[in-house]
């Protein structure tokens, strides 16, 4: 029997998970505050939507796992949360708008693993759709700075606009279609990683000359606080969308924005604002977005013009420790006595605490060995002498001291830690 | 560009998903206080896992999604959450027995769609893995009968155990192979839903005498209170397994339990006690299950005797009526002011309550159609002559009330709903 891990897929132990969901209640009560609702589409989809030419782009497509059901119609799973939207859009055509959702779910990609990054994976997405209004960016800025404050991260999130980008390559004077204006884009975005040097050699390799490539440079190295940034740039290029997404930006008392005009992400459908989210303790972003204008309009054939974002619920979870081995928080052990004695005690602690009992009449060593080894907080402990008394023991297994209380008393002391 | 919905796949609204997620959390909460913890295994599986003969059966691996990824390697979508449990077991062998787990995930089955059953849909398991105790399947009842009673869905739990259903196969003379033997079950299982006529007509085509059948009808047909079910029956096989339920299920105060002889359920793997749950609202169960003392013995050569039960999301979806269209609880109509005065007081709402905005400068009139097709509870109005007075104008959106309070009146009014 074949059970061996498959690669790029992953087992989530209760202390794993137990993380996981305290990630993502965090970033599902910050949304919720901002007027976001949940929505789930489906993981199958069919493989036109999914290769559309609008979609994710090539990279992405390449990574997407394809299959056929009994009917042999082609399908493939998804690889993000944005495109199977489209399709929820198209389903839905009476959704008031601006329509803010977020969606939490398993998304496949059939490409190198590399850390936090598996072939299946789980991906928390919100986004505001139909509005080109810079209140909507706001929103997702001020979300962003919010969740990662909750998680207790620090964090940088860095933004461009997509279209400063293309002005430096007309800046530069570099021609050509659309495809090729991209791969130099994607080039500038490798700064951060390969450094000046590298990204020179490689924009040579494209063909671009040195005198180009110098004009590249003066316009993405800029740095400095995000005021000079945006003065410096304005003397060559047109930044007034940023400038107002920085004014409003300040307005909210965000204080984690930085301008970055290298910044490219990867996903081709982008139009506008962009963000990527770094903490010092990870090379690859915790979060990341932007606004698509068009994605909608080329996939759906409506206007909708919208700005998300993406959470890498694994990425987030690789950089903080967890804390609980498990939700349990009582465990009793009933000594000698009959289920007619003990059960009645195990459904009153039921009413408040999270309790486990012994299943299997195990002696009272191997009982607290069993608590130990699963990080129980608390053992109680209950024979004939406690019944009689109308108490019980509780035992706190992290100090060993043992008290003998009433049941209400032991409820208290555990509901209290 | 083809966005049609695929057949079998569904799109959930914020409407039903706020209903499903209502449906898990109280799920979540009854297991946690009978202390499961949260695991989660992948949905892509080795094709060899999911194929195995000791997993669901022929039937369902008919069912069971098939691809391949680009290193060639035959790969398979799950069909249920026991199975992957498997692969979880295996790669974590030091586990303390006996554990106590919960996922929740997404299955796929490529087979027909019918009410409340598609192609692809969200299942939740918990399972007791690695005794063969008795308590583990009164817990398994206590949670079904916990979890509906907070549903506030009436059913009936009915109860078998497989054993009995191979000794009423002896005790009618009935002999052949397992494959046999287990078809003649099938059929059995289906007395609900053909009647004894239908049934009658099914074993004769499968080759049954009326003697045979008539033995049959006699021990599967005992109807009446659990204690004179298992009286009768226990003049003509042992019952004793399941009379020890039904003794520890009195003492535990369950009130649901209903013998049922000819209960059989589908999956091979069962092989003591089985159950299912019925609502007089639907004709399929809501949630089912049983002991599997020989699926990871067989599976991954691990003595693991267990218990388990599935809920099916959908299914409950289906017969509970959505309560909310939206999480938001208020939404901001700033009317004339600028973007400072208007965001500090959005900041300050969304510190205790869910609260959208107008992020487009619509009109007043349009701005409160917004808020009322949203089904938003509250509309916070906020002019000149508001601030001035360090006021807001509350509207409650279903009575058309209008107030002038302060922002905490406000906070007070909202969060008490």
């Amino acid at each position: 029997m074949e059970t061996e891990t498959l690669k790029g897929t992953k087992n989530y132990t209760p202390e794993e998970q137990i993380l996981r969901e305290k990630i993502i209640k965090i970033i599902k009560e910050v949304l919720e505050r901002y007027g976001f609702n949940p929505i789930e589409t489906p993981i199958l989809q069919p493989y036109s939507l999914l290769s559309s030419k609008y979609g994710g782009g090539e990279e992405i497509l390449k990574e997407c796992y394809k299959l056929k059901d009994q009917g042999n119609r082609k399908l493939g799973l998804r690889y993000e949360l944005t495109i199977t939207l489209a399709r929820y859009l198209n389903e839905n055509p009476n959704i008031k708008l601006p329509f803010k959702r977020y969606e939490i779910g398993k998304i496949f990609r059939d490409g190198p693993v590399k850390k936090a990054r598996e072939r299946e994976f789980t991906q928390f997405d919100a986004d505001i759709i139909g509005t080109n209004s810079k209140f909507a960016d706001l929103e997702i800025l001020s979300i962003l700075e919010e969740v990662f404050k909750k998680l207790n991260i620090d964090v940088e999130i860095r933004l461009n606009d997509k279209k400063i980008l293309f002005q430096i390559l007309k800046y530069a004077g570099i021609e050509g279609d659309q495809n090729f204006q991209n791969s130099i884009i994607l080039t500038i975005d490798k700064l951060e990683k390969i450094g000046r040097k590298g990204v020179e050699k490689e924009l040579m390799q494209k063909g671009l000359d040195k005198n180009k490539i110098s004009k590249i440079f003066k316009l993405i190295e800029i740095s400095g606080k995000n005021e000079k940034i945006l003065e410096e740039l304005s003397k060559k290029i047109n930044v007034d969308d940023i400038k107002e997404i920085v004014r409003l930006s300040k307005i909210q008392g965000l204080k984690k924005i930085k301008l970055s005009p290298s910044l490219a992400r990867g996903l081709a459908y982008y139009t506008d604002l962009i963000f990527e989210v770094f903490s010092e303790k990870m090379s690859s972003s915790l979060a990341g977005g932007g606004r698509y204008n068009n994605l909608f309009k080329n996939l759906i054939n409506k206007d909708l013009p919208s700005v998300g974002v993406s959470f890498g619920i694994d990425a987030i979870a690789s950089i903080l420790k967890p804390e609980k081995k498990s939700k349990v928080q009582s465990y009793l052990i009933p000594v000698g006595i009959s289920a007619e004695k003990f059960l009645p005690i195990v459904k009153e602690l039921r009413k408040n605490i999270n309790t486990d009992f012994d299943l299997i009449g195990r002696g009272l060593s191997k009982n607290l060995e069993f608590a130990d080894r699963n990080k129980i907080p608390y053992s109680i402990i209950v024979g004939e002498k406690e019944l009689k008394e109308g108490k019980v023991k509780l035992k706190n297994m992290e100090t060993g001291e043992e008290k003998v209380l009433s049941l209400e008393e032991t409820v208290k002391i555990i509901k209290s830690i």
